[in-house]
């Protein structure tokens, strides 16, 4: 029979920390921590595996788990020595929830589990503090009701409200046992008034309630939401961890905290972290109230008062030093961790790879590397190529003014400027429609992520550096500013206030996620230095990749941008871009509405000189290296104005009349664009607009090589071909044209010709086109649209739908649809180097800038990507990962 | 070294019937003429070979073809005992083109070559008639004029002219050697005023002259457009035949002839032809002088007074009948033959497989089949499937009025109506905009066949039934009555009268190519009855095939239609056309225009009893057959309104208003709804819409399975499937119908579930989509535009330039594009087998009418093709053949 119950604590593990995926993060880890003689209190976890059986069996368990899980409950009673549900010393404990990576706020907890009428008493009894016996009870009520029974919670917080006014105090902690005591039972009276039976008294069903909510929470949708965005898929699961409670609310020697093993902001190697006094631990987590810091130092650069665990609890401190660096020699990481004290004594109820940002990522991972705690490679490994996008953005010029007009805690790096709103609906809603936004929240909940995903920062006015805003916006790579204590926010009238000056909604505001500052109105950026730890992991990174990196980009700023981010050259140079120059649409539209071959070689030769001023630019900032030019590929009509204003300026320019513009304009009207005449189609209909391009490009390479300076190296591309006779039609005239250039100007340069791979028949034709051609470059972005038939701009309609519903993984615009797009790809490089083994191979799809896409390029041995020029160090990084992996792949093979 | 002359005659033959290949249709039948001793003249074939050898050469021939050339003359002259170019006894040839296939009006002629200034005179002294002398140099030079020199005619005829009113003559016979012989001077001065130089008088200048334009008159744009039009491939070449001239026009016991040994319009058995006393063989051809008939029989049918060939050459028709039978026993076909009588001696020119109607060429394949001259497999390959469209059109309603006022020759059958046009321009522009047209000539030359083809039907003044107009009709499959010499046509004024009836260009006429009546105005028409040798010989044909062939229809009248055509079931039913039924329009666009499931499923509520009652409808006509129902396939748009009038109706009958509707019209709009929002997509987000489709398809067949007949057996096919996980989902949803429909109803029928494979995607994945599906049709049209990635709506700007310039053989939309969308099916139909061995194959894109695809699909081994109601006896035979060729083609490997 399958086992479902693994145990931990007291010197027994029945997991490892290996077991993830059977146990979720958090039950693996507590096992691990039990086995290397950590102090964990003692429990057990139901595996990831029973969540399936739970919907697949209707939302119930099978009998075979109560018994699993009563052997789990009698080794935590004889290792604390209490007992589930007894009156007199009651055993309670804590279920929480632990899928196989962190998600965190998305799944549901209940602490203080056991209490009920009796057993309460008994607590107060043996703890000797009825009010924590109380204060317990209440708790366990108010969340119980919250998550297992889904009871709104405005009314209980309305009780508190009421009995602290009542009162007539301010605080929690100035309510005493009685109090908490009648509190109690008005909770009680709550939810009998709501859920329309009363509270629960018996222990065993509360257990199972809230096991069953912890499995019903994986499928909310804030579950869904954040599965989606993080591409975790739905079937994994999440695992129930039970565990004896330990409480660090039983008076001033008890304390609840969490830290990192290092500065997940900033990578710095300092233990990291906040703590509370008399509190459990979803206080700290919940920004509710502010916490102290853990380090006398810490508390020391940020001027705070109240006193570091280091100097109020210095023996327990020094335990928990012992843990942290006990910790991170054996994860060979950096830790994020959860503790609580308990009346002076240390226990660790959670530990996990702490999140980080990039910044942070590089340091510790070329720190431990430096240090031989883990290795070069390993070190390149360690870093997500995506998050390093937080590091290739602008940050705020330093010579720059700044109105600043508040400060919080630096809580996810880099800087954004945007118009502030005050709801994640509005913020996604504005994002919708382009404009640049900054979520501005009291306090950010899983509520609030789609807004967060959408706006370009986020401030908050609480909150720590651990608060659910500060931690999702850094896993989001979103600059984040947490706990400006002194900004003001009026959610009803869209204002926040600080001080006189007040913000409405739409007013632009700019952040500092580095500093904590908040600025009046846009503040200028500059572009990041790229060295240091960046530069030391990219110089290893070079060392393990295979594959070649080159940019997509027609702009000298662009090409210029791409090769300082270490790019070997241009994979996409897209002509048409150039077309749309205000100082030459016109001849180029005067070219499209010429009647015959003599009216357009009349209006090309206008753009021979223009075109050829591009390509001697982009040759000299690329010098000695390649420049893959693709030859003009959108349909004609594009270039073609829409307004009537446009068509009587350009009639008037173009010298032609209004009507026969209109005419021309509605005979090149295409019902499908995607599939007219365009791409190699237009080179086969009209030949002279290809041969100005080829004129121009060889022009422009002969008078660079000239310079002096390194030769550019042209590789001229044919788009949208589908069979080897358009390639070799155009590929004469290509040639052609290159000896007409090289003799009139007595010189000449090396150059190749070849074709995008961006048709399904091109794909299965390969060997053929082959014959023809050099290189082949994959245009994934249209092989994908007519490989699965989808129109990019039109899926928006459907595609979320499929993502959710699991027909897609992942946006196949995004990562290569391998089953589909990947095989015709592999079929076209397999059939491609069969006919011609010296062929070169390359992606200039966006799918070149995708990690997932580049592990693709590199198993299929393409020979380089093409990025964005933003994206060439990630594709870099990204490089060297796909290459290690697959030699790891090839290597576990035993080949 | 590479043959390239073929000589035959006198005993010789290099050559032979089968090598048509190398020498052309027309030179190796000349040489298998010689070979079984019929009196051909001597000559030889420069073969198809020199043809691509001249083109490679920059028009240019190799020396050795000049040796070859020169010993193929001595053998003439070896056997005529003439000698070319000798003053005394000249030699004089006629040079001929002759590709694989005959290719009529195509290619140039030109006869009486050898005759100068000198020979003319031996000429005449030779054969004692200086008439004809002079006449034969004349003609020469303006042939040689025409087409070798390509100076205009028009000049050479107006010469002609001005020489017949300077005597007060009429008829060329009414001329005398003199006035040919001064004509001949004024003809030499007109080549020198236009060609700048004399007319060659070196009789090897004359041939190699004439020779290089036969070979350049393949790549004229007569020829182009004719190769295009008849799929010929632009590589075959044409070959050259060098032919001693026999001359039909040497006076009373001269004549020349064309003849079939059959009737080519309706197969009869009886000899039929033409012929001319005293004529070359252009002047029966052309259409000038009304020819007479050959036997005494069709004169006193046709009612005709000049003696027939049978009654004036009695000795000779004997002669020719004698030939007549042989050729036919030997080709085991009918043939069509050119011959001369040269003052009482018979000569063969030409034989070849004649050209027929679909009628003719059933009873030919039927009546020889019968008589055991060929077997009923070779008749079943000798008809050309796509001829048959021919019968399968309407003809007039016998019952109909018919207001007759012209009668012509029956040169085509069939019958047409449409508006009268005047030139082939005018037709080719008014069918393109969709209007039916008659072309009206006086008669037609090569230049016209473009407008013959836009055109219903042909109509000439002039002209008998081997004229070019009714050659080429009956190829094309059009209707043409030609010779109604009541027609008067004034191409100016753009009318044509017949007697004091009118007719103004755009006034509707009807004809009837079997009759040759021409009618004022539209009669109505009757469906075709299939009986007869139609009948005998698809009979055959369903013994021989092993697809199955059903139809695409929708209306009960096409599923009526098309199960008298033999369709065994239907393989597209498109729900989609019946949403647009003016009924139900309205509720398709309030379903669409509604913003919730709910505003939807009231509409569709609406929908469901009609669409319950087409399916009812279409499972009664097709009873016990399978009927594949596609579910709505096209992008919701589809179906909203398009000008501002429509939208406020439609927001009056809606009950909205116009604002939201043209909102939501904007909102739905795509830029490529060919791979927008459509097909399973509008299943997987609108659920409701299928349910309804499968709820009206499962209450109809349980209805119409309760009456008593056979029952139903439909076929639901999900469109546009990418992923397996589409199908599975959509299927349940089905099933899930089906089951709720057969509760309800207490009684079900059998049905299967399967999918339309119509991306590239889907092919690839037909492994795991087949585990999800009882069939797969493959949707070609989709297939075909997604792999090719060419749109068909736009792709007239380019197809034609790539079918001109051989990148597609054919255009891919009406024959299957075998390499690549062909590739993709077999890889579907391999991995869907493998993956489910009972799976049902067949195909429903266009291509499913389509012979050569059909010969695919056999090939391929699909189950079934599905054509349009008309093409399902095209089908039916196409599918025949291929399956006795492919028995053919595995038997020829030995397997």
């Amino acid at each position: 029979m399958t086992q479902y119950v693994y145990r931990f604590g007291g010197g027994v593990s029945d997991g490892q920390a290996g077991d993830k995926n059977l146990l979720g993060g958090k039950g693996a880890n507590l096992a691990e921590m039990a086995t290397i003689g950590l102090p964990v209190p003692p429990g057990f976890t139901i595996s990831t595996e029973m969540c399936a059986v739970y919907y697949a069996e209707g939302q119930t368990f099978p009998g075979s788990l109560r018994e699993e899980a009563a052997d789990g409950l009698a080794h935590i009673e004889g290792i604390t020595g209490k007992t589930f549900g007894d009156a007199a010393d009651p055993l309670l404990v804590s279920v929480r929830s632990g899928a196989r990576v962190s998600m965190p706020g998305m799944m549901d907890t209940v602490l203080n589990l056991g209490l009920n009428d009796e057993t309460v008493k008994g607590l107060a009894a043996i703890s000797g503090d009825p009010r924590f016996a109380w204060d317990s009870y209440r708790r366990f009520i108010q969340m119980y009701s919250d998550v297992v029974l889904g009871l709104p919670h405005a009314a209980f917080e309305e009780a508190l409200e009421i009995a602290k006014e009542d009162k007539g105090v301010h605080l929690d902690t100035e309510l005493e046992a009685d109090d908490w005591r009648r509190l109690t039972g008005r909770y009680q009276e709550l939810v009998e008034e709501e859920w329309g039976r009363p509270f629960p008294q018996d222990v065993h069903e509360q257990l199972w309630g809230a096991i069953g909510a912890v499995f019903g929470s994986w499928h909310s949708e804030r579950a869904k939401v954040y599965r989606r965005l993080n591409s975790i898929p739905g079937d994994w699961g999440t695992a129930v961890n039970v565990q004896a409670m330990v409480f660090g609310n039983m008076g001033e020697t008890s304390a609840t905290g969490v830290a990192f093993t290092r500065n997940p902001s900033t990578g710095e190697r300092a233990y990291y972290g906040e703590y509370l006094i008399n509190a459990q631990g979803e206080d700290v987590v919940a920004g509710i109230r502010t916490p102290q810091y853990l380090t006398r130092a810490a508390r020391e650069a940020a001027g705070a008062k109240a006193a570091s665990m280091e100097e109020s609890m210095p023996e327990v401190f020094a335990e928990l030093a012992g843990v942290f660096d006990l910790l991170e020699r054996h994860y060979r990481d950096m830790q994020d961790i959860e503790f609580t004290v308990e009346r002076g004594r240390l226990f660790m109820l959670q530990t996990r790879s702490g999140k980080r940002t990039a910044k942070a990522a590089l340091r510790i991972a070329v720190e431990m590397a430096q240090d031989g705690l883990i290795t070069e490679e390993e070190a390149v490994l360690r870093i997500d190529p995506q998050a390093l996008d937080q590091l290739l953005h602008p940050t705020l010029d330093p010579k720059a003014e700044r109105r600043v007009i508040a400060k919080g805690l630096p809580a996810s790096p880099g800087a954004a400027s945007g118009a502030a709103v005050f709801d994640a609906d509005t913020a996604e809603k504005r994002a919708g429609l382009g404009e640049r936004v900054i979520l501005v929240r009291v306090e950010t909940s899983p509520e609030d992520i789609h807004g967060m995903h959408a706006a370009q920062g986020i401030l908050t006015a609480r909150g720590g550096m651990t608060s659910h805003a500060a931690v999702v916006a850094r896993g989001m790579g979103r600059p984040c500013v947490s706990g400006a204590g002194a900004v003001s926010i009026d959610c009803r009238a869209r204002t926040m206030r600080v001080g006189s000056n007040e913000v409405k909604e739409g007013e632009t505001i700019t952040i500092d996620g580095s500093t904590g500052e908040v600025m009046l109105g846009a503040v200028p950026t500059v572009q990041p230095e790229l060295v240091g730890d960046f530069g030391v992991l990219m110089v290893w990174a070079d060392a393990k990749r295979r594959l070649g990196v080159r940019t997509n980009a027609e702009t000298p700023l662009d090409c210029r941008t791409a090769r300082e981010f270490g790019a070997e050259g241009i994979g996409l140079c897209r002509t048409e871009h150039m077309f749309f120059d205000a100082e030459r649409i016109t001849n180029v539209r005067q070219m499209i509405l010429a009647g015959d071959e003599a009216g357009r070689r009349a209006a090309l030769a206008k753009l021979l000189p223009a075109q050829r001023a591009d390509f001697e630019e982009i040759f000299r900032i690329m010098a000695g290296l390649p420049v893959t030019i693709r030859l003009l590929d959108p349909p004609l009509h594009e270039f073609l104005p829409h307004s009537e204003e446009e068509f009587a300026e350009v009639a008037a320019a173009a010298g032609g009349d209004v009507e026969t513009l209109r005419r021309r304009a509605a005979e090149l009207h295409e019902f499908n664009p995607m599939l007219g005449h365009r791409g190699c189609r237009l080179g086969i209909t009209y030949p002279e607009i290809y041969e100005m391009q080829a004129r121009a490009i060889f022009e422009a390479a002969v008078t660079v090589a000239g310079e002096g300076g390194d030769a550019p190296i042209p590789e001229v591309m044919v788009p949208l071909v589908a069979t080897s006779a358009e390639l070799r039609i155009i590929r004469a005239l290509i040639d052609r044209t290159a000896a007409a250039v090289f003799k009139e100007r007595g010189a000449s340069v090396e150059y190749l010709v070849g074709t995008m791979i961006e048709l399904p028949r091109a794909c299965l034709m390969a060997g053929s086109i082959a014959e023809e051609a050099e290189f082949f470059s994959f245009g994934t972005n249209d092989l994908t649209q007519t490989t699965l038939g989808v129109s990019r701009d039109d899926a928006g309609r459907f595609l979320t739908a499929y993502v959710e519903k699991g027909i897609f993984g992942r946006d196949p615009f995004v990562s290569i649809d391998e089953e589909g797009v990947g095989a015709l790809i592999s079929l076209a490089v397999e059939r491609g180097r069969a006919a011609k083994p010296t062929l070169k191979l390359g992606i200039c799809g966006e799918h070149g800038g995708d990690p997932a896409s580049i592990a693709f390029c590199e198993a299929t041995g393409l020979d380089y990507v093409s990025a964005s020029p933003y994206r060439v160090p990630i594709a870099r990084l990204a490089a060297a990962q796909a290459a290690l992996r697959h030699r790891q792949a090839v290597e576990a093979l035993g080949l």
